[in-house]
């Protein structure tokens, strides 16, 4: 895959950084659990477009998943608005169906693999706010903030523990399970809660990443 | 989720801790794209069981993924035996159809979030050698080094161009993508390919994590 425009800039990092200069964008896999899948995934794909929703945004689709990255302010805003409509509109093309959306939000890392980032000045995003969907999710969460400013060993859990305590007190979370952190809401409040924690945490930390499995339509839990 | 067992011990880090007290294990998401899921996945699941394939390991499903701790060494190689058995049954139940595993490995943070390892001691484990299934996949893989013992920035970005060499090397990366790196191979070479990194790191490293989404019996390139 070609990657235009991430080369990282002289002025990454300082307040007036574009979201593509900071590298800021997500990946993202869609799982309908049915037989028309393909109709499904570019049927919602298609939905959000024709909403407006990829204004701002890059995004291509490989045969693995989809990369989605933020050209404009409000990045945050963006990446959830078209994420949440994607999710729903699968949902709904479903008629109601099992889909469950894998998600890798990062920040900071737009060379791909190596990291050549400023520290300095990283602008704190304002909270997402998007219409609820009227879909319910559950999901499981991981948040990685990687390049700490060399602090000392512990200190990038004071980060995730600050943002599992702002999701705590938004009434998304559902508790700790191994290697995750349990939400549920609606797709659009559940999301935003990841992309907000992660763009908190992004204010403090150059290159954090964050996974997400979501998860609409399931059958109740899986008798195991 | 309860956690049980999953206290941090007073030898963790030492040699002679076992993979629970290292809080060896994954979790993972099997996607069927079929109608049929629910049968397909609780089949894969005990086909791998019947198999003798759980052996040494713990196993708890829940709505959003399976968490699989491993219990006895070879942790890592019990660990990839059964997730490419589960794979492998899930594409076979589903008539050779499309199936996605997202695959979250973790060590280092068996008491969930917070974390208090020892960095000293760790072990190197062998590699994994698991028979080909036979069924070939196509991922995209990231790795996180995130306890390196307050090393300097970029730290932890070389343990990552070193694994992403040796999977150069091992013949089943594709290059890069935006956060990821692309992989392709039998599904068990595939996944001793990020096994291997993964507690190869984890040597140096006290807490890694990895995260993988495998995809099987995908039609061709989505047309986008």
């Amino acid at each position: 895959m070609t990657t235009p425009g991430t080369t990282t800039s002289p002025t990454t990092g300082s307040p007036t950084a574009t979201p593509r200069e900071r590298g800021i964008g997500m990946r993202f896999s869609l799982h309908p659990h049915c037989d028309d899948f393909v109709a499904v995934i570019l049927g919602a794909l298609d939905d959000a477009e024709r909403a407006g929703l990829t204004a701002g945004l890059t995004i291509e689709t490989d045969d693995v998943s989809t990369w989605v990255g933020a050209v404009d302010e409000p990045a945050e805003q963006r990446l959830v608005a078209y994420l949440a409509a994607v999710v729903a509109a699968a949902h709904r093309r479903s008629d109601g169906g099992h889909v469950v959306a894998h998600v890798l939000l990062s920040r900071g890392c737009p060379g791909e693999v190596g990291c050549d980032l400023s520290v300095t000045g990283l602008p704190r995003p304002e909270p997402v706010r998007v219409p609820a969907t009227g879909v319910a999710a559950a999901a499981q969460w991981s948040l990685y903030p990687l390049l700490d400013g060399g602090s000392d060993d512990g200190a990038h859990m004071a980060h995730i523990e600050r943002a599992i305590a702002q999701a705590v007190e938004r009434g998304t979370t559902r508790g700790a399970a191994h290697y995750a952190t349990r939400l549920s809401g609606d797709v659009a409040e559940v999301l935003a809660t990841v992309a907000d924690a992660w763009g908190d945490v992004g204010s403090a930390v150059a290159h954090v990443v964050s996974h997400l499995t979501l998860s609409v339509g399931s059958p109740t839990a899986v008798p195991r």
